[in-house]
């Protein structure tokens, strides 16, 4: 039975933004059963739409990460980058973004410029340009500091058609690099912990390895999705659920660098879980799979590329996870909040 | 000399967001130096993109309105209206919306649903759908409740150009009714006002009101804006400033009703300074004025409507007020902030 009645008591709690299981349920359980459309019930990183006989995508995020600088990134280089990051996962050569500011009475102006400059930076560096904004003020104590919205549109590819739901039994499933570092770095940074310059966010925009794949292996890749919120457990569950296949995925192939995976021990957390900004999952057709793997590590500058996993002809929905040990279990979705404000 | 140097311990003020003179210099001397681009250079409600061979509108607003219910509307009729009335002042029909929201930890679940009917509702007044969405959800005190980002786009209709730029001298300067009424009905609501049911909202996406006006009259409407944050006052400023020509505003002409009036001398307000969220200002040729003005008491449902002033000959750049009283003056660029989170 669902926790949304009308005239319940209920209330929001973090695990909501999570990207795990609680999130999806207030997602389809609240927010769908209001807005049900056609272009937002795929669920993908960025909807497709048809206007003035092209195909567009479309993508929105709000950023609310703290602190706001941490090693490898800031709030602006990751509001840049995360929508970027999603039109790419739709397959669309990004080209305009809006940006909305949220700012609190009395933030540093200073700071305010040094985010913008990260913007600049990291919209050059993904081609892309401030085509409108927004600018709200509000009182002191009603925000704290700084949030962002981005949206972003651009036109998808020719030939290339990537859905969460296109996943298909025989696929293989791919990373593109390590994982979790965005994550780690933003949770170190926040907890006051000295990791020694081992470990920065891979925020990035991801233009210059998404678009080449694409344009040498369109139809043969079948989604893209980046595991923000949530990590790869969250994005395998929901191409899982949304192509309604199984995955099997191979825990001692999911590259994660060691101070990840030290810093992951420390705290309890399991990197399947940690969000990384600059990283995707690929779902591709087999017969292409090595040859992706190939382009990626060899011209693309993802040397910890690796093929993770495959879909399975097994009962869907789920991802079964077979561990390093040589053991079997389900992997679920998140389901709490482990990770408030990371992205 | 601009207050905004780096390695000052300068802080953003409320009325940096406050649509007024000082918004406008952090838009100038902070915003646009690093974010310089030629869609957003015009500083119109919305920018205008080339993309697969057609016009598109683009834009984007947050909405962090307090308190988020109100009489005649609340924060989901406004998230939606806003942009939407925003892609109407480029010419566009609006098409397609994303939605963010961030909320707070422990806002209420039924709250929540209260905003998405109608949110969902006046979708549906404004024949848009929500393409694409994003929810984040902060710990409780790190933002007030709810915030609401929408960003929209829509196809520019043929023949139409308008923008700020294009007033010229000899235009008429209509607006669409009564202004201040959003304003006035937000602060009442806010402060424990009883206002005996006199004052709504204006809050509405203009949709059957812009479009048919336009695809009647296309290429004599040079400019529209819908007069939000700063009221008319900033409204007119703004466009004075980009067209460089005066305006000459006839105080007694312009549309206040009875009720707004009168709070506005208990609360010390200007109209004239007030936000309207289902208003707009048009700035139209001499030849077609008239016409206009009936079209919209007539057909469109705008009783109010009135030409309200005129594009000078003059130097140019400000908007000169002839007040009830007989007087002159110049109308200023509000400067300070007057009403936080009234949008």
């Amino acid at each position: 039975m669902s926790d949304f009645r009308k005239g319940s008591e209920e209330r929001i709690l973090l695990a909501h933004g999570a990207g795990g299981s609680l999130m999806h349920r207030l997602i389809k359980e609240v927010l769908l059963k209001y807005l049900d459309s056609e272009e937002l019930a795929p669920l993908d990183d960025a909807a497709e739409l048809a206007v003035d006989g092209g195909r567009l995508a479309f993508s929105t995020d709000s950023f609310v990460v703290k602190p706001v600088f941490y090693p490898g990134g800031d709030i602006g280089s990751l509001a840049i980058s995360g929508t970027v990051n999603d039109l790419l996962m739709k397959g669309a050569r990004p080209s305009h973004l809006s940006l909305g500011f949220v700012l609190e009475e009395g933030f540093l102006v200073d700071d305010l410029m040094r985010i913008l400059e990260s913007i600049r930076q990291t919209c050059r560096e993904a081609q892309v340009g401030i085509a409108t904004g927004d600018t709200k003020v509000v009182n002191r104590g009603d925000v704290d500091g700084i949030f962002i919205n981005t949206a972003g549109i651009g036109s998808i590819l020719p030939g290339v058609s990537l859905s969460g739901r296109n996943a298909k039994p025989g696929d293989v499933v791919i990373v593109s690099g390590g994982i979790g570092e965005h994550g780690i770095a933003v949770m170190a940074e926040r907890n006051g912990l000295k990791l020694g310059g081992d470990i920065a966010s891979d925020v990035m925009p991801m233009n210059e390895i998404v678009l080449p794949l694409l344009e040498r292996f369109a139809g043969s890749v079948h989604a893209l999705r980046d595991p923000t919120r949530g990590g790869l457990a969250a994005s395998l569950n929901e191409i899982a659920e949304a192509s309604g296949v199984g995955i099997v995925l191979e825990e001692s192939a999911v590259p994660v660098r060691e101070p990840v995976q030290a810093v992951c021990e420390l705290l309890g957390f399991d990197p399947l879980h940690v969000p990384c900004e600059g990283r995707f999952l690929a779902v591709v057709d087999a017969s292409v799979a090595d040859a992706v793997v190939e382009l990626l590590r060899n011209e693309l500058a993802c040397p910890l590329a690796a093929k993770i996993g495959d879909v399975a002809d097994s009962e869907g929905g789920f991802v079964q996870l077979h561990t390093t040990s040589g053991g079997r279990r389900v992997l679920d979705m998140p389901a709490g909040e482990l990770l408030p404000r990371i992205c």
